[in-house]
């Protein structure tokens, strides 16, 4: 089998999301899980993570189905990692009722001999100590990108410091990016977050957009997707988005400030894709022709 | 004197801020105050409201000063219209905390003689009695718009549908837009409104820009603006970007979907501009020049 193009690492997932009108128990989840179902539209993702024992076979055919290599998939003995939340109040933030970290307590993250030589890796929301174990084993990566949340900016502001001086693009919602930086608006805390080191900062602003900051005085700034339903799930909109966006780049040679605009409309749109239903299941049907088409459709919205 | 482009109507008040660290008293504000400064920008607004005995004679000068006609001003017996909120939670939404209407009351909107013959006008926040009555004043209007609150949809639900149905333009924010159609989201409420009779509809989203609809399909959606200074006192932001797009589509004489694309970008970078700083100070500084080119750097950052 060749290798993957795209290393991702992050969570695999057993999701309980409650929603205004509906609650789903046990769905497929996890940062890995939706990252490397947008990023297969482009690209062939690998994924690094761990499952329980009780993680049904189902669910391993489905992401090799939709062109994920789970050959860095561990399973471990214990159960699966399992996230709860609601979005009864709000369907721009999730409250988390429950986390059970299970497997991922042990988690030693290594890489099959097949995805020696990728280029790429995106680093999905984990504890930064086991992102930069993962990109101490990927010596030859080009072009690298982690994404985080609120809860490693407050226990581990070290290591994450450690991950951002390292990687190419830091993902980080718009509250975290005030958080970590002390600043209080957008461009503030965009141009402090590119003096840890990264070449690129997305700032995601929900289902406002994201603005892109680029180490050479780049922005970007993409409005809200105009969705003509209503939202099923916001759950891993935020995991999709830096998937395809690194699935979209995964394949390219060079990248320009150019091509992280484009990787920003195509985020955008397949993230909006995903929170159309429940788990990754409007992630199945879209392929790449009618996400680059709904991306072109998305562009014309702001275009003068 | 000559006939203004545009007639604006709305309230004339003294506004207490609290901030999340000032608090200032009977300030210069009102919709009609906020959206004439801006207007003035680009042509010459002529307001219809009323003030208070109390209502100082350097207001009335800063006002004819800035470029705005107050030849429609009336002066109450009584006290100048108050409002009192903060923005202590959210700089995106005012909490009120006291409205006293006094000359408004009473209020019966007259144009003077001088203001006949203008073509455009803008109907800002009031009661959609009002604003039905300066419209029927004025039989030659080409082109008008009308904003609203929450309060005229729970308690005036007819009278605003005429209103709506008479003017080329609606602007309005996004939570009202779903409250007065029940939809749920943007592009829904959006599509709903334009129903009701109007060329276009413009939905606010707050510090996260804009949406704009127009009644042959057209869509355009502006992005957040990128702001490298602190949110001052978000009062007036909406009045001051209807007022600065109605001042520039006042001069024009055929207005297309193009033009309300410029108009919004421009009302955008002026609402921006409002919010540096409390009451009106901070729009006394930008001329139309540094307006347009700090139009034109925003529409930069989101250009493909």
């Amino acid at each position: 089998m060749s290798k993957p193009d795209l290393i991702i690492t992050g969570s695999v997932a057993f999701d309980t999301v409650k929603t205004r009108t509906e609650e789903k128990q046990r769905v497929l989840g996890g940062a890995a899980v939706y990252a490397s179902v947008a990023a297969a539209k482009f690209c062939r993702p690998g994924i690094i993570s761990i499952a329980g024992s009780d993680f049904p076979a189902e669910y391993k055919e489905y992401l090799t189905r939709m062109g994920v290599d789970i050959t860095g998939l561990a399973e471990g003995g214990g159960k699966t990692f399992s996230w709860a939340g609601s979005y009864e109040k709000d369907t721009n933030e999730a409250v988390t009722l429950d986390t059970q970290l299970n497997v991922f307590e042990g988690f030693d993250p290594h890489m099959p001999d097949s995805y020696k030589g990728a280029g790429t890796v995106f680093l999905g929301n984990l504890d930064p100590r086991l992102q930069l174990q993962v990109l101490a084993e990927n010596p030859h990566i080009a072009f690298s990108a982690c994404d985080t949340m609120n809860f490693w900016i407050d226990c581990a502001p070290e290591l994450l410091r450690e991950v951002f001086k390292k990687v190419s693009v830091i993902f980080i919602n718009e509250k975290e990016a005030c958080q970590v930086t002390g600043e209080r608006s957008l461009v503030p805390s965009g141009q402090r977050l590119l003096e840890f080191g990264p070449e690129y900062v997305i700032i995601k602003l929900g289902k406002y957009g994201a603005a892109g900051f680029g180490k050479n005085g780049e922005l970007f700034i993409i409005p809200c997707v105009p969705l003509d339903y209503d939202v099923v799930d916001p759950t891993g909109a935020g995991d999709s988005f830096a998937g395809s966006f690194m699935g979209y780049l995964s394949v390219r040679k060079r990248i320009t400030f150019g091509d992280v605009k484009q990787a920003m409309v195509i985020g955008t749109v397949v993230a909006a894709q995903t929170i159309s239903g429940f788990s990754t299941s409007a992630l199945d049907i879209p392929d790449r022709s009618r996400i680059l088409r709904e991306a072109v459709d998305f562009s014309r919205c702001f275009a003068l």
